[in-house]
């Protein structure tokens, strides 16, 4: 097909389909004359991949395009993937938080890797997790909310659950090709899943414990 | 204090701190002179939330701004305070990829209704979680992968699980201001700790699948 029609195809203007061709989000087509080119439908993917990871995922395109790079390098071992896309979409301040301290292990850090024995995690000291989920735990504080700590483990449990069925679905998949698509699009939209059913959570839970009873809410046209 | 001190008890720089204040993140301080002000704790207090939201959540600054002024807003209620910290840490574009579209409601959006009413979660049409699932489980079904369809439940759980835990928080509070300080520190580096223990939980249950016995592993100095 012509990009007009890799445009109607995908929804995705035409202007766009040629900002990701350059910014090397979308790969070559078959050039058919110096100013065409054919697509097809690995191509339609592809731009449906770019569009959910930027949109919908709020990723810049810097780090769409180090995904695309990690999926499209087919000699990376499926754990190699799954550490180089988690890399990819965790907030890069986040990462050095830590490093630019004075060096000493936070108490953040500390609390994070006793919750890894107690639960029997076993990873990498790399993985971009782990500072992320330090720097939170600092962060609380120093905001002298420490009681928030209390809802460590809760939290543990959810992304137990949440991990072990995404690891279920990767190793349902058919072949490898599937397995690393699994890996990629779980990983990247799975957070924005995870954040969106929690605020439907929250709402409800807010409802049920300050509100009104729901006697007064049934009446409502708003409710979902 | 003057800005310098404040700039030690934070270890943010003053040219930093002058940009929260004119982008109104940072409240004024008293006024000693035309060229100087005074601050105090709850300045300190403000920088380290304000630094905690943008360099730890990674939020923009226009979003930092946006929960500021729900948290200084002191006659919205708590629940109302949820709803604009939430609809302002979602990204922008996951809520319009539903409204740009045919009008129609998408199988995301049913599914996700389906859902509401099977767990009992009594929220607004408002609630941005719900665009936001919904466009997640429409991409899903787009590129392919109607098999990730299946993750939903154990992310459904996972999200009760976490909103108990917060709405705990919340309640356990002894006054307004820490109720209010625990939705909005809770609601934006909630999503950061949970993201961050996903991978964590990730990278271990694909080691448990996918590598070598633990046996291989035990010598390395890498592991957490």
């Amino acid at each position: 097909m012509r990009i007009s029609e890799l445009s109607t195809a995908t929804g995705v203007a035409v202007p766009t389909l040629k900002f990701y061709r350059r910014e090397g989000l979308l790969h070559a087509g078959a050039s058919t004359s110096p100013n065409q080119a054919r697509y097809d439908e690995t191509h339609v993917a592809r731009v449906r991949l770019v569009r959910a990871m930027v949109e919908i995922a709020g990723l810049s395109t810097a780090t769409a395009q180090r995904v695309i790079a990690a999926l499209d390098d087919e000699r990376m071992p499926l754990n190699t993937l799954f550490g180089v896309v988690q890399r990819a979409v965790t907030t890069p301040a986040a990462l050095t938080v830590h490093s630019s301290s004075t060096g000493e292990e936070t108490d953040g850090a500390r609390i994070i890797a006793e919750l890894c024995l107690r639960r029997g995690w076993n990873v990498h000291r790399g993985n971009p997790g782990l500072a992320t989920a330090a720097a939170v735990l600092d962060a609380y504080v120093q905001l002298d909310r420490a009681d928030l700590l209390l809802t460590l483990d809760a939290y543990a449990d959810a992304a137990d659950t949440v991990a072990r069925s995404d690891l279920g679905a990767v190793s349902g998949a058919g072949d490898i090709t599937a397995m690393t698509d699994i890996v990629v699009i779980g990983t990247v939209l799975g957070d924005s899943l995870l954040s969106g059913l929690r605020r439907i959570a929250q709402e409800s839970e807010s409802q049920r414990r300050f509100s009104a009873p729901p006697a007064s809410l049934a009446g409502s046209e708003e409710s979902c």
